[in-house]
């Protein structure tokens, strides 16, 4: 923390602050300007409150200076953190592509996507069982039956399975079916939920409060990691602004700014961040081209008839199309996307 | 659900975003103008997604229509709710102040701040048992022991208790102790817990998410409503905006849009929307100019030793001087504002 | 400006940041804690640029201290600034009112508005002569004729005169008409139009940008003030935040913000504030309930006819019973609101 | 314009309303459903206010259908505008980089930038004469000379200028040295300033303001473009949200969003949407990789003795290493960018 005291502040003032800073466990540097003194202190409690120095007398501002998150901080492990599940490694060069419909309906639906998704390139199958809906009138997912039918399309496809768990009593259930756990954006900062998951030893995909600075968002990814879960992936999804000609902004600066920050993979999801089908590849592209690890589209066969999110979603072809041109991106910053031609129509038959 | 169709639109368009309307289940009206067609829908099913008429040709705009919301409008209920908590009426003519330390901490600390808030006229007494901290390494509340502490300052002043769930698990302990339990704002689409709460016969006090626009927030407290809970506080507590020198920024333009939007309470949360001791007069003085129901305001008898967010808890003798200013301002808009100074007297003893 | 070194930092990399503040004018003082080298650094140029420091390799974080505003600042002037207009006197114990038309459009219209505004207690009558708007093809105002307008009624009813300058080449016309130039929101950062109000001998209103900082506002003050103008009255008009029930958000957190940063008196605008009619009353006793040193206000006698902004202009009745409300609220920081039956009944005729 | 009653209006108010309609110019087309009246109003006065009706009695909703921007909107004109500048074309096939220092200083600094520029592939020099600075203390700019400066050195180099004009009273002086006016950010609504530029024959540059929703931002354009001046190029500049570890957040959905929305090309300004040199690379990659139609960026050959804003400028071996990454993403969406290297050796020496 660091105390930057008024200019005509009195000595018996900086003393008394000095004298809180102490009894806060810090250490304190001092340095007497020409118009002011400056505190440095060094070494306090994690969960000193700069707010109790700032209301002092004779205090012109007090500024935090060790970040608050400390297991999920670069400095803390210099290189990237790479998320390994089975084969599939999120964090290294290849950048991994997680598709799938936003619920699952039924097991034509399913097995339809995992098909097409893993035909074009997806690594990893998606797919709700559990749906957070804003209103208690709309559809609510399948529960287990939709985390079986996610996981026996995926087997039969070859593909890892993501999905979200919406509160601490389905972790089991979740752990039992799928091999990343989703948290999603309003969970960000359920602190219960993210403790619990910090216990598994099992990836963990955090998805980004819709208005989570990205300190807080790293502070969430402190609670799994500090439960002894290194494995967490966070996903970008998009912020809330004055903006609301799409749904919300997708903060692709995000994306650089955690890499500097952080050693977590990230990973981007353009098809909340937008809600609009025909905004989704060029966000795609553009948090590929940003340097994203991987990224989280919901695809379906038929989104017009979808019971949730349609309208966000791809079609088949379009998700073709879209790998095809982030494998035209992926080389520029160094990194590749799968193509397996021969496998590809292997499995699809 | 009003859909504007494109100016060229052909007449093929036109027919399949009618087929589509009416697949969802609405009735609809056709409106052909000079360079347009509108296509009123009604009737519709509640979770009819209007992305799925948007994404059609030729369609120009989709407006929703129904507000999403039912239980918690106005045009449901023209009255006024007022809940009720013992002889405690919230939403009535007297403006009801909920005082107390942000947690609970010892029981000195808790008994001295109940006699505080209490003798100057508050009617219901506030404290964190369990605390949600952003940080895991920050003091977390002293739990079911807490509650007790408080529930027992509380009856030696003749107070009620609000105090914050966190988790469905928590709900039977916070009923046992609380007459009024609230849901945080991170958790204010914690859908599990707004469900379960929906289930209680006990006043809940719902906070706005920080980043939750009022029409979510009343879709928040329909989960509850719909559960057969008529008993909703709704409490407005800042939201998050690009301006930063208070924590947050308190919306009081929030309170009399909820008073004409909805029939239920609303008071404000002056301590948690700036973070800070030096605002929270004003900001209170403001909220109840506008409307508000009632308040919640930290009041901490050593705040410069509180455990948390000491920074924002006034000082009895500021408490005592903003209760006598809001009886002032209270007439303004024909309410009132507890005074019985014998009453008192015999409390305090 | 304050510089926090990484926890490695070397001690060349400390070194060359050493050299950087040197050379950009500060003197250095350095604070070598366990972990971490701490360099305070006072005294340096008003525009250093704390980012080419941010930049070098080593550094953690760099944190700027002095405020960038001077004049605008309490330090620089501790009592707070009163604005006279004549007897008139905006700061002082009085809550002055400036109401009014949005726009001029008819001697009719504005002597009506000026008997009306007169006869509920306002001091000063607002009125548009030149009307900015987002849209081309929108009513532009009556320009000179308006102004001729606006000083007639005023005079007619002993009110002072406030209307909007909108560019550099307006300043002599607005001069002659006006006692106080008011600079809208859009044009806070013209800083052309600033320098030359900065020259004049008369007051200026200068209008919060929608989504300009607090910090950014006083800065825009400062260049009147360095001009030599030292009359500024700030206004604070609603910011843009996620929230669009009301069109913008009013901030009624910044009136006791810039009370204790600024010397300068405060006033706010509920009208465009909201944009709303039923919304106005709310917020202007909010914002005299906070602490505003004055309100300006859109009355119109016929408002459903008002060539711009009529659904947010109160009828003369709804400003009467606001006048009414206000008178009971402004004690209660010490304040009053102009009565004066007699006179009134005076002028009313 | 349509209008939804409530559910229990009367026909009476019902009646009213379309009165209003009617009286606004519209035509009304009335459609009674079970529980509600929906009334399409079309063809009414562009800048008839939806507020007026919204007050009305009975009125439960009121929605604009005509975007208030024609000449802009891609319904006006369906192929893409492109601009241009002699044989540079803004809005085709290939992706067009402006590059060069934020603010002129000297003859060798800017001369330095244009042959570094010019050598990696730039085609048009930026540079400001004029700085628009938020702080009176700060470094103004060269004025006229700055411009001198800027033209010899693009003419040395076969590159075109872009350059900032601040005020109505700069434009011919600007017309006379810059092949291309950029409106900057703050200056966006300065409205008699865009109508100026519209009278003029050469393309403007128009940044999106901080705040501005993506349809004010089309609608500045109209000035342009409603004056006859059609060669307007929108620049998305980062807008502000709570986020602030970025100094804006650059928007790059709106991209895609205002290709859709309009036929004028767009491109983006990665070194202020970020303000850190750091992220200038990444999110100029996300820029092209969403589709926009080119880039503008500060490159000096010395950031660290810049007059202003050195911390965002890229070093000339930085933009080179950028621009052959873009070369690689820019095939992804069927573009290109210049490579010419036997006239670049030619231009280099």
């Amino acid at each position: 923390m660091v105390v930057v005291m008024d200019e005509g502040a009195s000595e018996s003032q900086t003393e008394k602050v000095i004298a809180q800073l102490v009894a806060m466990g810090f250490d304190v540097h001092r340095s007497t300007g020409a118009t002011r003194v400056i505190l440095g202190a060094v070494g306090g409690r994690h969960d000193a409150d700069p707010a109790l120095v700032e209301m002092l007398d004779g205090v012109h501002e007090v500024v935090r200076i060790t970040e608050p998150y400390k297991l999920a901080s670069r400095s803390f492990k210099p290189a990237g953190t790479v998320v390994a599940v089975g084969d599939v490694r999120i964090g290294g060069d290849e950048v991994i592509v997680m598709a799938g419909p936003c619920s699952v309906e039924s097991e034509g639906q399913v097995r339809a996507a995992a098909a097409a998704v893993r035909r074009a390139g997806a690594k990893v199958l998606r797919g709700g069982a559990f749906k957070p809906r804003s209103s208690p009138y709309s559809f609510q997912g399948l529960g287990e039956e939709g985390l079986r039918l996610l996981r026996w399309a995926a087997d039969e496809h070859g593909l890892k399975v993501v999905s979200e768990v919406m509160d601490v009593s389905q972790v089991p259930l979740l752990d039992r079916y799928a091999d990343i756990l989703q948290v999603g954006a309003r969970n960000m900062q359920n602190f219960t939920l993210l403790r619990e998951l910090g216990l598994l030893r099992k990836p963990v995909l955090l998805k980004r409060g819709i208005s989570a600075t990205i300190e807080e968002w790293l502070l969430s990814s402190e609670y799994v990691l500090a439960g002894g879960n290194g494995d967490v992936i966070l996903c970008e999804r998009g912020i809330r602004t004055f903006e609301n000609y799409t749904r919300n902004t997708l903060d692709i600066s995000a994306i650089p700014v955690v890499k500097k920050l952080s050693h977590l993979p990230i990973i981007a999801d353009p098809s909340h961040g937008t809600g609009r089908r025909d905004k989704v590849a060029p966000m795609a592209r553009a948090a590929v081209a940003a340097g994203a690890d991987g990224l989280i589209i919901e695809v379906h066969c038929d989104p017009d008839h979808a019971l949730s999110d349609g309208a966000q979603s791809l079609f088949p072809a379009q998700f073709d199309r879209l790998m095809a041109e982030l494998r035209i991106i992926a080389p520029a910053i160094g990194r590749s996307i799968c193509v397996e031609p021969v496998a590809r129509r292997g499995w699809a038959r």
